[in-house]
């Protein structure tokens, strides 16, 4: 998918602000253990994280709603492939050749840029100086493309970008162009093709013929196994194969915390259907895959599809459209949904010498089937389940710091508290904690007042907080506090397990 | 870990025998879909295997099992580290300058040989005449060296590694040693460290200040983020930290299925104590840990502990052990627990100049805290759950062959048939089929004789059927047929659910 990886990335930065919600949840985020920097006390490496002991029970429940509702189902099979993979299926898809940024060296201090994204290191102002004194001694022919592109609505940054990715206007403009870096103007290379893929060596010797990749998506995992899935499993079309794991991009610019990095993690559905059958459940895939956003509770009004229209379609897709997120910076994709045709399958085979062709037994045809894919960002849709659930709420004159996750994905289910740490009150306790924790994950806490500790829940995104205080040495009743609403009931102790495994279901 | 590698990869050879049983399991692993060779369709990536639909859900469950049985309890908090690490923690750890090989060419063909299994690859006959032969020109030192371990009571391969790898005799013996690959005598290179640690580049250019290594354990992820799980989870010791994730390292001779592979999952945890309770916890830990795999049924006269004696522990390890199981090649370990003591912590404060120190309010004390890991391979333990679990059984004057896996570990809890396509009975095994998805990973199949459906799934390890007859058409009953056993019992439909909830608790 070499063409659509772009798409994969794009967020749009025009529409970034100032709001500070992603700094506070990035702040929150290391502060309660959700998400660290990758290898901290040595600098960090950029483009990797860590997630801390919340973070991992975040992901690890997305992930988890996300393979029970694609693959508790009897048409489709999961897969779990490696990321090392042979090298020629990177040459098959393409990406050996295509999936490339255009990149740019200074020739004075040697720092290097990317193409699409110099505009963004050059201040407004300079760019629309720069862009007044355009060289005037251009042929009528590159004038027109030159006026065309300035009487457009974009932004100068846009229309500085357009520019420079143009075949015949580029080099006049690097010509005309400071350094971001050292300021010397019009000391660039020529653009080369740069790939984003990680290349390393297999075995001792570190030459062409050994070299590997990790691959940049899980996507090609699920092709290249596509008859031994079927062959194993013995399903007819349609039928799906549901992959979740890390893929890794060579990305010059990593931003926006958990949304441009260089190693991720994707959850892939490829559904092989009839070729005639593709729009149908392309249709019914984009539904199902918008609803299970809705209802792991992220908020409908940022969420839309954006569909990408004909003339800017991948080479292999016949439709495709992106789910979208409104980030604070932006609406940004967490997930695409393509009928990527018989593309990737037909290139295996020719790549490969070995059929990929689907024999069907009650029509005895044999053809390569279609393809319709949805591709999640796990990171994604972390970071954005994450930013939706950030809230502060005034509660009695203080701000109140909210995760209002889904009690699904929560990392904690239920908080257990003594109100105080005496009277038999600890001990009863713990006897909850216990009679909970093979079921779910708990946490017990019996420092600080009781506000306080339903604070931190409320941080945690804890949707349920049990308190065993005075009443409950008489009647065996403790209060069960409901984190968004704030409401208590009280409920008998004997009664938790079953009342928290009917409210998690 | 630098030289626990070569314990942890290391694997009693010499008992390998012709027992096909590997075979047998690699050949239905194959084909039920539990594992596929690695881009298979190119030919196969060496040391990379993909788990299939089966092989992933019983990935899933032994990963989930640990992850359970470590982390929902309160000293133990998750962690998910970045695969890709800042470069100076492999030089803090050691890996950089010691997680090596020695490696030999032969001038002659060019070929490359790991010094320490040369041996392997040349005839027994072949190696005693080349020792008769030994260079007889020895001093007298080297004459008792050389007799010394001739001597000995090793096998040919083992004296022949132990020459090679002396110091003193290495090359003499090189002299005369044939290459495996040409017959060229005597034309090897002197050896040279190869490091196993996969190299890539971040960012577009390829050198030396760029380079970053894939992880070649999981460790270390926990080590650098000791203090950020600690501050944020608010621990005190004793407590530890837990992760499941992928690990890489580039084996020259990869073997053993999925023994020895290069790309690899592990689950560690890491138990941080006060130094003068190390020995406590680790006795407490090797404890926990076998009992863990006898807990989900792996054949107890098949584990055993294997404790490193004191000369040859690693240069951090106070104490360390390995958990063997008996593979049809041998003995071989699937994890490894150690006291690490303060070694970690202390290398990594020198490196990053961070004070890696733990505060005890306590005794107002600053320490670096020793740690007992925990330190267990996902794929070795998926394959022993494997190996164990495959049984062939004379049923009938037939052969059955049946995966007798924990029923917490089998991909597949409960199948499904109706007895017949027609009278009612789809429709009921479908209801039935409905009721149970939600809560668990079932299996519909109404293809074929139902003693044929039952060898189906005694193959995948599914511990129980259900099968819809014509008694269920009067009373509503179905018989639930138990895998180990082949006994069967009649159940009312309505009260599978529940049935199932208790036999898979």
């Amino acid at each position: 998918m070499p063409f659509e990886i772009f798409n994969n990335l794009r967020c749009d930065i025009g529409k970034q602000n100032k709001d500070n919600v992603v700094e506070k949840v990035v702040s929150l985020a290391k502060r309660k253990g959700f998400v660290f920097q990758s290898s901290e006390i040595y600098g960090g490496l950029n483009g990797c994280w860590d997630y801390g002991p919340l973070g991992v029970e975040l992901l690890k429940n997305l992930k988890e709603e996300w393979w029970k509702a694609m693959t508790y189902r009897e048409d489709v099979e999961g897969l779990d492939a490696a990321i090392l993979m042979h090298p020629r299926v990177w040459q098959a898809s393409g990406h050996v050749d295509n999936f490339t940024d255009p990149m740019i060296d200074c020739k004075q201090c040697k720092s290097r840029f990317r193409l699409d994204t110099l505009a963004e290191q050059i201040s407004d102002k300079k760019k629309e100086k720069i862009l007044r004194h355009f060289p005037e001694n251009l042929s009528d022919e590159l004038t027109e493309e030159f006026k065309g592109i300035m009487n457009s609505d974009e932004s100068v940054t846009d229309k500085f970008t357009a520019i420079l990715e143009n075949e015949n206007l580029s080099a006049k403009l690097l010509e005309v162009t400071n350094c971001p870096n050292c300021g010397t103007q019009g000391q660039f290379t020529e653009p080369r093709s740069f790939n984003l893929m990680f290349k390393t060596f297999v075995g001792p010797v570190e030459s062409s013929d050994n070299a590997v990749y990790l691959r940049p998506e899980t996507a090609q995992g699920i092709f290249v196994n596509f008859l031994n899935v079927q062959n194993s499993s013995r399903q007819k079309l349609p039928f799906g194969v549901a992959q979740i794991g890390k893929a890794f991009r060579n990305e010059i610019n990593t931003k926006n915390f958990l949304f441009r990095t260089r190693e991720f993690e994707q959850m892939e559905m490829q559904y092989f259907v009839k070729p005639s059958d593709d729009e149908k459940y392309y249709a019914q895939w984009k539904e199902t895959r918008m609803q299970w956003y809705k209802d792991l509770g992220m908020t409908e009004d940022k969420l839309r599809f954006h569909d990408h229209p004909a003339d800017k379609l991948a080479h292999y897709a016949k439709e495709a459209t992106d789910v979208e997120y409104l980030f604070p910076f932006g609406w940004g994709e967490i997930e695409g949904i393509h009928n990527r045709t018989d593309f990737d399958l037909s290139r295996h085979e020719e790549f490969s010498g070995k059929s990929q062709k689907y024999f069907d037994e009650e029509t005895k045809e044999k053809f390569i089937p279609f393809i319709i894919e949805t591709s999640a960002g796990a990171s994604r849709s972390f970071m954005a389940f994450l930013v939706d659930a950030y809230n502060e709420e005034e509660v009695n004159n203080e701000t109140r710091v909210v995760l209002k996750l889904h009690p699904k994905l929560a990392p904690i289910k239920v908080a257990i508290f003594p109100l105080v740490n005496k009277d038999g009150m600890p001990e009863i306790a713990r006897d909850i904690e216990k009679g909970l924790r093979p079921y779910m994950k708990v946490f017990y806490d019996s420092k600080g007042a009781v506000g306080r500790r339903y604070r931190r829940q409320d941080e945690n995104g804890t949707p349920f907080c049990v308190t065993v205080d005075t009443q409950t040495l008489s009647d065996g009743t403790v209060t069960v506090r409901e984190r968004d609403s704030m409401e208590q009931e009280r409920i008998h102790k004997d009664e938790l397990l079953n009342y928290f495994i009917v409210k998690l279901k």
